[in-house]
């Protein structure tokens, strides 16, 4: 007989609110970042993908409540480490807020689904639906993409703003972790043994470098 | 035999246009105006409605294109003038925000509906329906009473912003149809006369003073 395992209540709450908070924040930052699209059809595309977060936030919000916590308390923790990551990469052009969506978004999404897969699996399916692409890779590719054609002396400065992006959410990441115990034990737990969160890390710069050359760029 | 009105096609266009930027700039305001909010709840609650904006943005975007014109061409004209109204109208605080995602929608939506009176029925649907409140009302409602049971000091400074708000809605307006002569046909045509455009107006005056007096304000 196998036994059943349970996740730390408390670290789904911790996982559901972090997400939260970073889909909110998302929503922000990319609206906020639409502002500089070259033209008002790409700041709409942009604005219509920061407005996709706010349905994640509702379904991830909803789920806390439904757990029996307070969603406001759950996001609480996480507010100053998402808005430190944020202010570290704040975008100075169009170019590098179309990465940042990709690439910024995709790594902690990758982060997230790692996490997840030590949870239940309805939490872990309403993980994989507030973290959905939604049409953000493709946009941001064919745009850079744009971008690089009519000036490829860009690829450059871009190629060293995706290192920036993968090295500021590889370090808030380990600081969440280490100062939320519950988070860290649901690591710790699903992965083994500490050395596992060293082959975690592998795994998300692997997929980051491929999303860099995806865009053209050099990881 | 009644003839059948048929409207000005570029007034048609002219219309959607001004309303789809304006979609889009309520969009980006209200999700700035949000950061204001005291809560991360509230703050959510805001973003929430102005990531419905972009919901109404596509479909008049949509609808543009389908009646044979550019979407950005038809939006270029208006991009001015709605930018002025907003950078005249930059809220300092939680209140002002919601004075303004609640009066200043408000306006804009009379103004738009009385236009859209003249054109045919399923451009006025569609015009009805990208004007839909959202829940902005109720919300705004609330949450202005909140405010004022806090601190009824603050009924006097944000009554004079509402004042101040219609003052800069009216005289944004009267600019665009000014140079608008697609615009100032329909209304011409619609109302019969110029001097309907006095009743239009006051018409708009009378239901902003209603809203006012929702929030408990002075008109």
């Amino acid at each position: 007989m196998t036994e059943i395992h349970q996740p730390d209540p408390a670290a789904v709450i911790d996982l559901l609110g972090v997400l939260a908070y970073g889909e909110l924040s998302a929503f922000d930052r990319m609206a906020h970042d639409a502002r500089m699209a070259p033209s008002t059809a790409l700041r709409a595309a942009l604005a219509e993908k920061a407005a996709l977060e706010m349905g994640h936030y509702r379904k991830l919000v909803d789920r806390i409540a439904e757990l029996g916590a307070d969603p406001q308390q759950a996001m609480a923790p996480f507010v100053m480490p998402v808005e430190t990551f944020h202010a570290r990469t704040e975008p100075r052009s169009w170019g590098e807020a179309l990465v940042k969506a990709y690439v910024g978004d995709g790594l902690a999404a990758d982060f997230y689904r790692e996490i997840a897969s030590y949870v239940d699996e309805s939490t872990r399916s309403l993980v994989d639906e507030a973290l959905a692409d939604s049409g953000k890779a493709e946009f941001a590719i064919r745009e850079v993409g744009v971008l690089l054609v009519q000036d490829p002396k860009m690829a450059s400065p871009l190629s060293l703003w995706g290192r920036r992006l993968v090295g500021e959410a590889i370090s808030r990441s380990q600081a969440v972790i280490a100062e939320h115990d519950h988070l860290a034990g649901l690591i710790v737990e699903g992965t083994g043994d500490l050395s596992a969160i060293g082959r975690l890390i592998e795994r998300i710069t692997a997929a980051h470098t491929d999303r860099m050359k995806a865009l053209g760029l050099n990881p």
